[in-house]
């Protein structure tokens, strides 16, 4: 059992953002890497789709024999987790829980920022998450969809990427929001682009490094991390293959990852992972 | 048989604007429009998977009896078209071909321009029909990944989107093109930015016009043209029930529409509308 993988999934290539960071932390576990590429992006999709989709990758990722379940997608994090959680034995954490604490604990003003995407910010997630954990935060929220189809173009240090960026961020100055949460895996990528508009005293925070050490918490609680001597192995699956994944994947992960298998994933159909088949 | 509807698809939204110009041009018609809403956009996305997803729709379709099938995106008419002509009886054209010999006939300079998605654009098909049509015609393309972004974001007139014009276009000024295709469903909402940034001498071609007219054309030559005086129906199904199909409907369409239905498109399998089942 400890030795089984963590599965990790997004509806693209994002997720690889979260990915490297739970490589730094847990560096001694084995990964299989799901993205959507051939149904990206989720984040002007229904909570409907979002959940048939996450389950029909959650039936894959259990076809190789993992012990834990990331998903490193904020709008499925946001749209599809606790009905995941339902659905299966094993421990499925989302990103959206460690974002929420990290912004919670980084806040003096009380006042926190969350974008993301149509549909993240649509579920009220993180409003309803950083209540929980303070009911004082008062919290600002901004769907920021042109951030990603930018990001993919390539335009990273680009004037059109700074005007859009101040229509979308500048609110939060008024707000007096010390922390902001950078709520799609994409946006990390333009941390610069968001300095600039923002300026330094804003705390940027990304919820991969808060997920990666609550999977680790949690691995170590229930004894559950990987003792085996055996050559760690990670492994790459996709819907699609598109010419966007390798590109990608060389600007976020310390390695060339040379091999990646396309998984015709409507085959994982809905239902047929339930507990209790 | 002639009171079968035609069948019309698209990636999403976008191909209402053909299917604004079948109306006008057969008004007698009966409609089934078909937007595969939960896995917008196809443009970045592989030949394989496009053709993919274009059978499960066309074996939607079928469902419907339609008597013909238009397909309204470009980038599935670009790498499905054949494949879809081959595996069912009833007339199936795309918007590519109509959209080259349009252009073909608007230029002058012999150098025509086209620009499309990124998939529409690698596929070279404009090169290929535009060549067949006229081996004198220079083809100069440019895939433009943020105009449908742009558009879906609402900004039509703005100076982000004259700026990303300027750097997808100003080449075509370069080359003396005075045809400029526009390739894929969503440009002609740009139309405005795009003479702005090209002047007024170049031709824009939409090959919307030109697929109803090539519609007309063959439902009259094979006599498959509505006879009947019982009221024409339009019917509208999407893949997933997202915010933007109304708003979108409401911009493009003369009038509201009130009924949309979801269908489960991933049900309607790949190979199970072969010709000789």
């Amino acid at each position: 059992m400890n030795e089984g993988a963590i599965g990790i999934f997004d509806s693209g290539v994002g997720g690889l953002t979260v990915t490297r960071e739970i490589m730094r932390q847990l560096p001694m576990e084995n990964l299989v890497y799901f993205g959507d590429t051939a149904r990206v992006p989720y984040g002007s999709k229904s909570k409907q789709t979002i959940i048939r989709y996450s389950t029909q990758i959650v039936n894959f990722l259990r076809t190789k024999n993992v012990k834990a379940i990331v998903i490193a997608c904020n709008t499925a994090s946001a749209l599809a987790l606790e009905e995941l959680q339902e659905q299966v034995e094993i421990p499925v954490i989302g990103v959206v829980w460690p974002g929420a604490i990290s912004a919670a604990e980084a806040t003096k003003t009380m006042n926190v920022g969350v974008i993301g995407t149509a549909a993240t910010i649509k579920s009220e997630i993180y409003n309803k998450y950083l209540h929980e954990l303070n009911p004082d935060i008062t919290v600002v929220t901004k769907a920021c969809p042109l951030f990603v189809p930018l990001v993919e173009e390539g335009l990273i240090e680009d004037r059109v990427t700074d005007d859009i960026a101040r229509r979308y961020l500048s609110e939060f100055l008024e707000y007096n929001v010390d922390a902001l949460v950078l709520g799609c895996t994409h946006y990390p990528l333009l941390r610069n682009t968001i300095r600039r508009t923002l300026g330094d005293k804003i705390k940027l925070v990304n919820p991969a490094y808060e997920t990666a050490k609550s999977l680790k918490k949690l691995l170590m609680e229930r004894d559950m991390l990987n003792k085996s001597m055996a050559k760690v192995h990670h492994e790459y699956y996709v819907s699609d293959m598109t010419d966007q994944f390798v590109p990608f994947a060389d600007r976020v992960l310390p390695f060339h990852v040379d091999k990646i298998r396309v998984v015709n994933i409507e085959k994982y159909k809905k239902d047929s992972c339930r507990r209790n088949p």
